[in-house]
């Protein structure tokens, strides 16, 4: 592409559309966007396979703004290109995705142009960023799935996948610790689809990144095993598509593209000042900016003739040629391989495939049972056998999770046909890679135990925003792990996940309430799923003499009652159910009428009706008794202000297991002695 | 030091102590003590300026496992170099911190020799450790530690502080985010007294670190501003002594040692595997390794003679003699510095300088009033006046949260006697470098918004069980930051915070509320904090007609009430608190009495007596309204089954703030709705 006057237009107008919105919404970034307007104009109109009209096509490739705030720049991009609107079934609607009316609004109640970009709220948006970090991590998902979907679908004559995934980060990003594990890990999957692009403005919120981060960002990345190329000028066009076509034709490894560029670029005091970065430059700065740029400094949202035309010339036909093509490939592949077609199909929906479940094992009753990792395990690999994008792994856990699918082999460098993926120590990647997996598509899970969810919490908080259906697996769920102590220890973290909005914590008591907790995280479309598991071993319970573990499915249900109105009610959930049917059966020793209720999803509960809900918990009985190895906090919600909770109120400690159980409370006997003493409480 | 005979059995005195350890407990980690005994030998031998007699000297280097599961390998070395008790007075007593019968209850309750190194638990023990990564991070603070207590107390002739800070690391420990965090700053700062050994025995739990971990460690450092070192075996001692020699004459940056190492040295088949990680070895293996070493095979927690002397001939012998020559120093600095020597003297119990509160500001009734961020900006430059080693920064928010010292400058590389901290967009490596701020007896703070106290959760937690008051400030706390929308409004946050144990969370609801809430954490010695202030104006209450701030001590204080016993209490916090005087004023209006309750922090009401929590939360008012900005999740404690929340129960939305109140019902008009409807549901 040469530099012509059109060319030249269309990135002023990426430009001032930003400067005019965030001036309009007397909120945002404008520098960002007018730094990197060349930078993603050039990757749009010359490489982006991608068609506007088409924006769920499977393999398109993958544009990820992983600096959010610049999002503007986005939003303008989609606006320009023409991209559609995709509706909540993934059809296509001919209305454009961010319409001009919408990036007027920018920032405001209810558009669809946010602060920051929303996946799912804005279609073209293929992931939420702001947080930094977030999107580079994503992106590495991503990349691993291109190469996992070719593996799995590709065949002699039929490319179905070969997408490549490109994401803009900041400064932020790359100081951001869970970017450095996102590119430790690409480096060393050899991802050869995979290109960051380093806006350098060597300009933070507190001035000079010279302030905070001096490091050499490329040579690090070279460390990874990445390929390291530089751009001097983001304005050089020429040296942009130079990268670009260098990552194109060398393959073999991830590539970094550090470009040098000027925040706020064009503003005449502005440019390369902290002050370009987060709120809006003024009327001033922006006559000035547009003046600079050769634009009619009082227009508003201009967008000149033929700017949009020029990116349906390029960027637009480009991508409806090359999905055209694609569609004719999946018609001829249909009738050769229809059930990998089938395969494909139901994956863009999260749909499960014919008999998914038809080999979820039934546990037998057995006094001493099985750690709810171990049933798990069983499980996973029961449903992996016939769910066969089911793909996932540990942070360095495997033998400890119970979370590696036996049939199949890990993914390694050069080589990702397998569906076990070894994260590393690297909790937080871990989950920022599974939600970027989940954004493409394939079902995955992470591994790792409860107390480093912390680790996580970021990328967890993510997918419930996102609303995909990421699997986040915790084991080593309580003080029950015994001897590693405290900083082991979950304590607080189950009510942190609780109170994430839109997340479904599942808490198993049992084997079988294991697998129909795999039953129903199968089932999600929207929702991302905490399965929290124990390392102990918990009796599997006698469905024969308790209400079956299909309860589960609805988030709580009466595992054993008394047979008239119970005096009070004990709630479990978890290893700490067996440990309530046990007080039960003492107090119903005792003359005290108990009823036990599993609980092991809050969420699943607070969607039934009601009726169904004061048929556990009989509004009547206020004698309440919660009992869980972990913080006490929230309980109150089920138990009131007259009931009692058996829970943690400091750190564990470092000890076997009975010996805790006994220092912490959660025996037979003290289960019994504070019903009692609950049921007083309630009767004054 | 040659490696003679009784070095040589000292070395395996450590390794078979590890052993013998993890196999009576049944549990634990043999490897990397039998893989680093040598590497911490020479260190501790040759190198560590530290008297075992006097663990609190201020200016002994600091040793750190950050590898916490090795944790024998610590325990030993304290057992036989012979350190001695502190206790919680930080007194010194002739009491061995290890005992030979603690080594042999490792992992058993309460015994000083848990699972994982404790801080304050085991003297001797720096931080706590075992989360990974964690552990370097905090040598980063420590290190920044020394350098700024050196600017700010050595005068010509006076050298107190120029310790060195050494910290043993893993492989987990290299692939964390928050370890690369910590990395990059302290390159860019050029800490010429921090060297970190990296313990690269290229085993983690999941096998090969091949399977997912090829970078090349020693490069990236390079990249960060480090200088990097080789030892090719981890029993070459010569090759540790010339290191560590090396990092000592070299300084001007920090240094990485990369010694190469085998897991479970000695174990006939474990050597170099998994399975030497983290279970005991077993007997035969342990027979072999110790018939490897030419140990008696079945001699347990055998230390032979001469080993405790050789500690206390070399380490303990130097360590008394600097640490005498030392005090030697201050007695004469006394004399000379006498001011200086009261800070001294204070920070190492966390005390106050007299006056630190003379210059706290208090602010008249103001019905615009000002954001709580910024009030606690001119509270913390009114205190810092006062408080000459309260220290700290952001996360490249400095502009934002209003936490600049405006009396000092910034550290730089190579000068770190400002008292600001530029840490970066490193959230979580500046949540642990700052407990390493407190480890150090400096009084540190780090900021950021209340968001990303999520990138930084292990760090807080960590600053909780070590019990170290820490302070952690988060500003833009709720939707009510407005345009930047649900990535960076918090929701769950709060609830997340207040159910870590330990943890005093202050959300102050106006100015005054705010120099109330520093005066609480400026007297904390063992509570860490999280302050949690508004983007957004609040006003500043009329405290001639509202009960006085000062209330805010008490965690929870009744700000306003009816002439006779109230219908309803409405109980709010921060931004929230005036919207809940608004409300009492129409009710009142509409004849319905209305209390309003302001409770900035649940932990400190927590700790008041019953008849005061009944005072502030009358018991016979079962009408109670929560109002938070946030998730409603916990608050059922307070308002019981019978109450109502008026809290966020999904993400936020991105748009200026009135529109954001109205959507999440934050309005004066559904807060009486809800206190009607709560009146009509208590009666029922």
């Amino acid at each position: 592409m040469t530099t012509d006057t059109l060319d030249t237009q269309c990135i002023n107008t990426l430009r001032t559309l930003a400067m005019d919105a965030v001036e309009k919404a007397h909120s945002g970034h404008p520098g960002a966007p007018m730094a990197l307007a060349p930078v993603a104009y050039q990757l749009w109109q010359q490489e982006l396979r991608y068609d506007p009209a088409s924006p769920s096509w499977p393999n398109r490739d993958r544009f990820i703004l992983s600096n959010g705030h610049a999002s503007m720049l986005l939003y303008g991009l989609l606006h320009l290109a023409g991209v559609r609107r995709v509706n909540r079934d993934s059809g296509v609607e001919d209305v454009p995705a961010v319409s001009m009316e919408d990036l007027q609004k920018f920032r405001q109640l209810d558009s669809v142009t946010p602060g920051h970009p929303e996946y799912r709220w804005t279609s073209g948006v293929e992931t939420t960023t702001g947080p930094l970090g977030q999107g580079v991590a994503n992106s590495v998902g991503m990349a691993i799935a291109s190469r996992w979907l070719a593996s799995h679908f590709n065949r002699p004559g039929f490319t179905l996948f070969d997408y490549d995934v490109w994401a803009i980060c900041g400064d932020g990003d790359m100081m951001e610790g869970v970017a450095s594990e996102a590119a430790s890990t690409a480096g060393h999957l050899q991802l050869p689809n995979l290109c960051w692009i380093y806006d350098a403005n060597r300009i933070s919120i507190d001035g000079s990144t010279d302030l905070a981060f001096t490091e050499d960002v490329g040579r690090r990345f070279e460390a990874y095993g990445w390929r390291v190329l530089h751009v001097a000028d983001a304005n050089d066009l020429k040296a942009l598509e130079g990268a670009y076509r260098s990552f194109k034709e060398q393959r073999g490894k991830p590539t970094l593209i550090v470009v040098r560029s000027h925040i706020g670029f064009g503003a005449p005091k502005k440019q390369g000042t902290a002050s370009a970065h987060g709120e809006p430059l003024g009327a001033e700065e922006i006559k000035g900016a547009k003046k600079a740029y050769g634009w009619p400094e009082d227009a508003q949202f201009l967008v000149p003739d033929g700017v949009r035309e020029r990116f349906q010339e390029r960027m637009g036909a480009r991508g409806k040629q090359l999905r055209e093509a694609w569609e004719k490939t999946l018609g001829e592949y249909r009738k050769q391989h229809p059930e990998l077609a089938d395969q494909l199909d139901r994956m863009q929906r999260f749909a499960l495939p014919e008999g998914w479940d038809k080999e979820l094992p039934s546990f037998p009753a057995d006094a001493k049972g099985l750690a709810t990792r171990e049933s798990s395990g069983k499980v996973l690999n029961a449903l992996a056998k016939n769910y066969p994008w089911l793909v996932g792994g540990s942070a360095d856990l495997n033998p400890s999770t119970k979370t590696y699918i036996t049939t199949s082999g890990p993914m390694k460098p050069g080589d990702l046909a397998g569906r076990n993926i070894h994260f590393g120590v690297r909790e937080h990647a871990m989950g920022s890679i599974v939600n970027g997996l989940a954004l493409s598509k394939v079902r995955p899970y992470g591994a790792t135990f409860l107390i480093f969810s912390d680790y996580q919490r970021p990328a967890i908080r993510l997918s419930a925003i996102m609303e995909v259906p990421a699997i986040h697996i915790f084991t080593h769920d309580s003080i029950g792990l015994g001897e590693d102590g405290p900083t082991h220890q979950p304590v607080e973290q189950l009510s942190g996940l609780r109170s994430i909005p839109g997340l479904i914590v599942l808490r198993p008591a049992d084997a079988n309430e294991v697998t129909e907790a795999w039953r129903v995280i199968a089932q999600q479309t929207h929702h991302p799923v905490a399965l929290v598991l124990t390392r102990q071993a918990v009796p599997t319970l006698d469905r024969t003499k308790y209400a079956p573990a299909s309860g589960l499915a609805k988030g709580a249900y009466v595992l054993a009652d008394s047979e008239k109105e119970p005096d009070v009610i004990l709630i479990g959930t978890g290893s700490e159910v067996s440990l309530c049917l046990e007080a039960a059966e003492k107090l119903k020793a005792e003359g005290v009428k108990a009823r036990v209720v599993s609980m092991p999803s809050w969420e699943l509960f607070e969607q039934q009706d009601e009726s169904y809900k004061d048929s556990v918990l009989l509004p009547s009985v206020r004698a309440r008794v919660a009992v869980e190895q972990a913080a006490a906090f929230g309980w109150e919600r089920w138990v009131g202000l007259s009931g009692s909770v058996i829970g943690m109120r400091t750190f564990g400690a470092s000890a076997p297991l009975k010996s805790l159980l006994q220092k912490f409370g959660f025996t037979v006997d003290n289960v019994v002695k504070v019903a009692k003493e609950t049921i007083a409480k309630a009767r004054r």
